[in-house]
């Protein structure tokens, strides 16, 4: 059942800024893993079911490193706001609706159908502080054979009462029956992931209980980090001890090493906190688009490629306003260029392969050896009809998967999606 | 013919910033023209047909003030440039194509196909240098209902052979030929426009040519001003004598005045440009998408809008990504906030309505009262229908419109284009 062998415009990009773009070519997926791409097929690979996808783009799933499910509803409306202010306009109202069952899962129904017709094949999940509606959230995106993780969310100070847990036990009870209750519902491409909000709406008694939730379960951590000035100030008001914000986290275990984690934004990270990020190993969720929209800033991403950290895309929906990831391609490359002009001219631009690697390897590396068709890597696969677009004259299969992603045929052009060497969508 | 009445949720801008959103309202149409915005029918009106939209969202129609037919081919590609390299690398060679009658019949219809079934409903467009071509593109505009003016380029130095001009007597002979040629298609929506390329492709003997073609033919104008650094310095070195790029326009009678111009980009237009634009009244052609892409910088939109110049929204395609001018809306956002976040935290962001303006009424005040459902503008509207994004609990029409331009709607729920009155596109 997992074995396929696709056909077609086969792009990836297996180095960063290396994008392998072939007219014609063969991706074979066994027992679910990749076993690399090739313009003839192999003598050996000869018994495995052939797909012919015609022309179409073959490309590797991308990863969400950042995706606020609860905020879907609201994507695209309220962005006259800056972070602080946009939470407490929009984004807790919303979120206090999750309380009511009946909501949470038409929501979140909504919000797992467009993650099945997607271009995202893995996604870090943030929900909202309700256990049963996590739970609801995590059954569905099961369902769509998306492999994610999902976070309920942790805040006990500086938000609305209904949105807050009444104290850092209450909030670790909860969090410890959330984590009991995923468990007994035995999902297979979903798993929890520890989701403090950030740290002005985490005790530090909240951050110490977490910290011993993380151990004892062995959970990966997301949270937010250095995204708005307004929000850093806050910070150092609320933990002068902590050297800088994401000290913050480290000091009670969850900011990388063996808890693995990823950090959304980094967008005015200073130079101490780039150097911890880089040592303890955590991935940085860059997401241009919601940076933009709140007018927080650009994240330095080619200092970061520089200093080697792991690096990946976040649509940040919904401070981002589209799930769509190759919009986020597309911004990333716009906020480089607009980074360089304005800020700092030795930043050079990112290059388009480059930001399609951090959408697919840079990001897909949280989840293990996933974003691209190297021999031994997961597989997870889009199939891409571009023929919606006519031209005059032959393309190259890098100018169409380029076109493609500037043009966000994501929406629209969607054939087949591979999660894992499963096919979990299919169209016409 | 030109008699409907449009039912549904009603939105549009009738001042800068001021939506009037309503979530059931008629918008009628008499002879082509708007008579207003009614929440119940007047009696007066009670004679004219009732197009009833259900729920969909109606709103004008929106104004293209900078596009490149001719680039429309390779949208979406070749982002990795700079303005200078990429007319050389990209842009030049496409052009270049132009000269065979084929190729420009077959790309032209794919450019005016999506014309007609984007959101613009007026458009102010660069051909290439070549007059057959450049009538081709206008007799394909034509058909499609849209309103548009169209102009042959000149070019006559610092560009390949192929697409300059032998000298300017020969441009002039050339231009006065194509205006001849359009006279006699008599052609009711799509009108010549003088087009010098850019004062780097244009010698001071074309534009005093030009200037004389323009008074005799009584012609609009349109040009690129002040877009990228490299560009200011070689004008610089070219017109030694102009006070600054625009002057150089100006002592040339194309700058506004008695010839109605328009100038794509003013990004870095200094003081005393800027106060010149205002004083000849020139329309800037604001292009956020294409001033991300090829990295040239965001124009100062806010200071333009305090000093009262006249602004709205250019796609310019190709170096804009895409024809969408919901997409240029939300880039015009964007850009505005990394504006101020990074040059100038006086200049306020764009809000919503005003971006909306820019859009509708800003580009379309070049073609005369066009832009808002106001008694006595010219009637151009959309139709579209937003029923493929469920929400788990009711949207105003103006947060139904906001996400519907964040989120590109104008790609896939166009229902219906009117025109000046006249349907020229239905679906379904």
């Amino acid at each position: 059942m997992k074995d396929v062998i696709l056909k077609g415009a086969v792009c990836h990009t297996p180095e960063p800024g290396v994008l392998d773009a072939r007219e014609s070519a063969f991706v074979v997926c066994q027992d679910g893993v990749c076993r690399g791409v090739f313009d003839t097929l192999p003598e050996s690979f000869r018994g495995l079911p052939v797909k012919d996808c015609g022309d179409c783009l073959i490309l590797p799933g991308l990863t969400d490193l950042h995706i606020h499910a609860p905020q879907f509803t609201f994507r695209g409306t309220g962005m006259d706001r800056e972070l602080l202010d946009w939470l407490d306009r929009y984004t807790f109202p919303e979120e206090m609706r999750y309380a009511d069952g009946d909501y949470a899962r038409r929501a979140y129904a909504m919000f797992a159908d467009r993650m099945l017709k997607s271009a995202t094949t893995r996604a870090v999940i943030f929900a909202t502080v309700h256990r049963r509606a996590t739970v609801t959230l995590m059954a569905l995106m099961e369902r769509t054979g998306l492999i994610s993780y999902v976070g309920k969310v942790n805040m006990d100070r500086d938000a609305p009462p209904a949105l807050t847990e009444r104290d850092a036990d209450a909030a670790a009870a909860d969090t410890a029956g959330w984590l009991n209750a995923v468990e007994r519902l035995e999902l297979n491409r979903t798993r929890p992931i520890l989701t403090p909000r950030f740290i002005p709406c985490c005790s530090e008694t909240l951050l110490r209980e977490l910290s011993e939730i993380r151990r004892v379960y062995d959970l990966p951590v997301q949270s937010h980090l250095s995204e708005n000035p307004g929000e850093i100030e806050l910070v150092k008001k609320l933990m002068p001890d902590a050297r800088f914000y994401g000290d913050g986290y480290d000091r009670y275990g969850l900011f990388g090493g063996e808890a693995k984690t990823v950090m959304a934004h980094c967008v005015w990270s200073p130079p101490a906190e780039v150097e911890r990020i880089r040592k303890n190993g955590v991935w940085v969720a860059h997401c241009p688009t919601s940076n933009m929209n709140l007018a927080s800033g650009i994240a330095p991403v080619r200092r970061y490629l520089e200093k080697g950290l792991r690096v990946g895309l976040g649509s940040d929906v919904a401070g981002g306003h589209s799930e769509s990831l190759f919009s986020v391609i597309t911004d990333a490359l716009q906020a480089s260029k607009l980074y360089w002009r304005y800020v700092d001219e030795t930043a050079k631009p990112l290059a388009f392969a480059e930001a399609f690697y951090l959408a697919s390897c840079g990001g897909g590396s949280f989840f293990g050896k996933v974003g691209c068709f190297a021999e031994g890597y997961e597989f997870d696969a889009l199939v891409l009809d571009d023929g919606e677009m006519p031209h005059p004259r032959p393309l190259s299969a890098a100018e169409r998967l380029e076109r493609a992603v500037y043009l966000g045929l994501d929406q629209t052009g969607l054939r087949a999606k591979y999660v894992a060497g499963r096919c979990i969508f299919e169209k016409g």
